[in-house]
């Protein structure tokens, strides 16, 4: 049974791909600039790819089928093949040379939450180990199933069938919701009530609420809503030691928060069943202006100002000299890329010193009522002097592409082409300074014909992300190159003042960082807290800590 | 040498007092309601009160004056009786019967970080529990100068001399301050760089940065500027195990809240020594609207709707019938009264629908530019239409007197009516709710003659806090009579979804019951990150956990 209809080799819909052919130009730049020319790899076969024997014993399934039902647990090639991968660069390139030496011996698809503490109580006695899954979108091996070394079976909990909006409370603004719900599913049921989450991830479509909070992720409109750290009011958490419940309460001062300790717990002291989460009255409209400005310098001076003035648009994403760039091949740019062809326009850019090649692209977002985006409008406009204006229509067009991305990581892997991003936080003050240096070390370890585009995608009164992707040719064994990449990249931003990770969380891939970023006693802390809630240590063995 | 400028046995400023003689309508109210006529209690003698003497060996005296030098170590009896009390009811009792049974062995003033640690460093060998101390200012016993059955003696910490600001970042609006600093310096400093940090506690003139930080306050202006757990970026606390350094990052998403961990610590893991702190630019001005609406459901719906609206005001507090009683008697509302008091008024309020005696005090506070102002007070007139406008001068009436009222408690004290005030926080659904079953059960607790005050002061979209005050005349034991009163309303608060405490934290006073705010597993988890940070248990004994 094929319980996961997602494309198990890589992104999303197994229905959909992004086709570079399909877009001559951006394809011919690539070719031309890779030395590319066919496809080097085709989507793999299930059955290309052995798992290794299931390890659970006989009488442990029929514990296991007691405790959840006979339908919802499966130990096929296919359901175990589907959960054996997370969606980050390593997965993919595995998935491409068609190796897994890891896979779950079962996948349970509990439907309440004692179901979850009897499967946790059972693998607690027996030693088995516990990955919880929600929409399998870790780009960094959070979902891997690996075992503890003790122990002689993994199992992974899908909590898909646990997804039901349990509550609004329209007078409180906050929903009661189950962890396994996926994005779509839950706007779609709080749009029934006039309400929105306003968390859209990339992964939106692919990702639950549950994944949201257990890697304290943030959404594209993080800046106007708030991160899922703001978003979340309660916790309940089943771990191996029973249910824990965080106060649903506004706020307040009872010592450390619990809530916090949560929220970012990728799963290793047990499993998210359930959130109270804040929801916002939905807007009547949304809209975008779209600016290019002289310099990557002279946009991050434009969205402080935008902070300084109090205002507080929707989403404000400003694109490197690179990235806009790709932005002009790709035409997401579209109604931009004609206004800078004019030639009135072209004389106004030389009047306002604008280079389109040194040129910069800042995206801005409003809502509210028709009347309120005016005057949002009116706004930015006194802020944007010195930009030339390339109106809503670009805005639209990165609005409606903005979650297909990772479709293209696909086709461009399957050319051979190593992609992937990395992304950081920090203070204004060294938001250039450790963009530049990033920039220096990632090319000096980028071979000359890679490509590094970066844009500021969630911005703060005290600073912003840079989210960074980059495009190089595979050399022969493209692991050991990726690795080597995002260890330099991870080591400038560690002694450069960056975050090890603004949203992506830290999963397997940025493990071994985590020390770096607090000091080594928070590793104590968190296996101290381990101890005391999967004592007989079960919960999804290596993300986080050792 | 008394290096403690304040009244150890009330509050604040040794010079300044709550003259209740002086108020004749108050005065008069109170003796009626109580049956009070000469004061019970005047202020007590350093002399009278008797300490336990100092138990620190002399050897142990002669290490520690090495560590911060001989002028900064005291053991005097004034010195160790204004660290013996913090500011609660009881300790203020405690001092007028003129008992106390613990005092610090000593009191250190250290300098530096590496001080802090040395102290504790040799502290853990030598078995003193240590008690940090920022202004004393902790309403729950937070400072009381516990020790460990197994040490035989305890010093306390006070940070006064650790107060500087390091740095102010202008670019990305946060400040590197020392813990030790008090409210006035701090915004003093932060105002000369027009700056702002917005925190302004009800204790503000007299209490610490480090201690807004380990008790997890609010301020009164927090709807506007965020409870302390937003306005922190990043926390350095001296433990017995070392420094510990939380990133200075916008956000990020690596793993639980380490920040959030050490928020609200109260001191048993470490001494908070620094933070870094979002600061605000400095607006022009401040003004206020007030307004009297028929009763208290109908405040919390004028509330609710500001909320909706996304307008942020710097304050919204809506006092309930009785405490708009009180407010009338006190004066504090001058410029109101006064309009209460003309015909055309009365015929309104007739219109209206609004009764005195039912009648409900809002206030609103507007902060930015005039012109701002204006906008704000346009805005908020049109949302109070069934309300009666009071004008803005009772506004400026409570700003003025808004730091007065701990000293109004110690003149109660002293005439021997027992007061004290209890928090919490609920969801918008519960908030009436809750307060009337809080209501219910303190007047079934109280003595009939008594007083019970309640506002709404701290306002988030999901809900709010609900502020009570009671007056009530002393019975025979008042420590016994005040345990039974804490007692019985925290049980009813916990039973109906309500928050242990909004801003005034553990301490010792809620410690019994912080296992039912979020379960007992809560308490072992703490237990073991105070076992992984201060192995040998030193940090201030008995707060938070036992």
């Amino acid at each position: 049974m094929n319980a996961y209809l997602k494309k198990w080799w890589g992104w999303g819909d197994p229905h959909k791909r992004f086709s570079l052919a399909s877009r001559p130009s951006i394809f011919h730049f690539l070719q031309t600039q890779f030395d590319i020319k066919d496809k080097r790899f085709s989507p793999p076969h299930e059955k290309d790819i052995k798992l290794p024997e299931s390890q659970l014993f006989q009488n442990e399934i029929k514990n296991l089928q007691a405790l959840v039902g006979m339908e919802n647990i499966f130990y096929d090639h296919a359901t175990r093949l589907s959960h054996c991968l997370g969606k980050s660069t390593p997965d993919l390139i595995h998935a491409r040379y068609k190796k897994r030496e890891e896979a779950p011996d079962a996948v349970l698809f509990p439907k309440t939450e004692s179901e979850v503490l009897n499967i946790l109580r059972f693998c607690g006695e027996q030693k088995i180990s516990v990955v919880p899954f929600g929409g399998g979108s870790s780009v960094l091996g959070g979902v891997s199933p690996s075992r503890y070394t003790h122990h002689h079976a993994v199992i992974t909990l899908n909590l898909q069938k646990m997804n039901r909006v349990l509550n609004v409370d329209s007078s409180s603004h906050v929903a009661c919701v189950q962890a396994g719900i996926l994005g779509p599913q839950l706007e779609e049921e709080l749009n029934r009530h006039h309400f929105t989450f306003g968390h859209f991830p990339q992964s939106f479509e692919f990702s639950t609420l549950g994944g949201w909070i257990a890697t304290r992720g943030s959404g594209q409109n993080s800046s106007y809503y708030g991160n899922i750290s703001d978003l979340v009011v309660s916790v309940k958490i089943a771990t191996p030691q029973g249910i824990i419940q965080t106060r649903t309460t506004p706020d307040s001062s009872t010592g450390p928060s619990l809530r916090q300790l949560f929220i970012g717990s990728e799963g290793i002291f047990g499993v998210i069943v359930e959130a109270v989460i804040k929801i916002r009255p939905q807007t009547s409209s949304a809209s975008y202006g779209t600016y290019l400005l002289p310099h990557f310098e002279s946009g991050v001076t434009a969205i402080q100002k935008i902070k300084e003035e109090n205002f507080n648009p929707l989403i404000v994403r400003l694109s490197d000299v690179s990235e806009t760039q790709i932005s002009f091949k790709m035409g997401s740019t579209q109604g931009g890329l004609k206004t800078i062809l004019s030639y009135f326009v072209k004389l106004w850019m030389k009047f306002k010193k604008i280079k389109k090649e040194e040129s910069c692209f800042l995206l801005v977002g409003f809502t509210g009522s028709k009347k309120d985006i005016n005057h949002q409008k009116k706004r930015i406009r006194k802020m944007m002097k010195g930009s030339l204006s390339l109106g809503s229509k670009p805005g639209f067009t990165w609005h409606k592409s903005r979650f297909e991305l990772p479709y293209l990581r696909d086709e461009l892997l399957d050319y051979g082409i190593l992609v992937d991003t990395f992304e950081t936080a920090t203070l204004w003050h060294n938001l250039i300074p450790l963009y530049n240096k990033i920039q220096k070390e990632a090319y000096r370890i980028l071979s000359p014909k890679s490509l590094l585009l970066c844009h500021i995608s969630h911005t703060y009164d005290t600073g912003a992300s840079l989210y960074f992707t980059f495009l190089t040719p595979f050399k022969e064994n493209p692991l050991t190159q990726w690795r080597e990449i995002k260890k330099t990249v991870t080591q400038v931003i560690l002694d450069n003042g960056g975050t090890l990770s603004h949203h992506h969380g830290i999963g397997k891939d940025h493990r071994d960082f985590l020390a770096d970023e607090h000091g080594g006693e928070f590793l104590n802390i968190l296996k101290n807290i381990k101890q005391t809630l999967d004592p007989s240590g079960i919960m999804n063995p290596g993300k986080l800590i050792q």
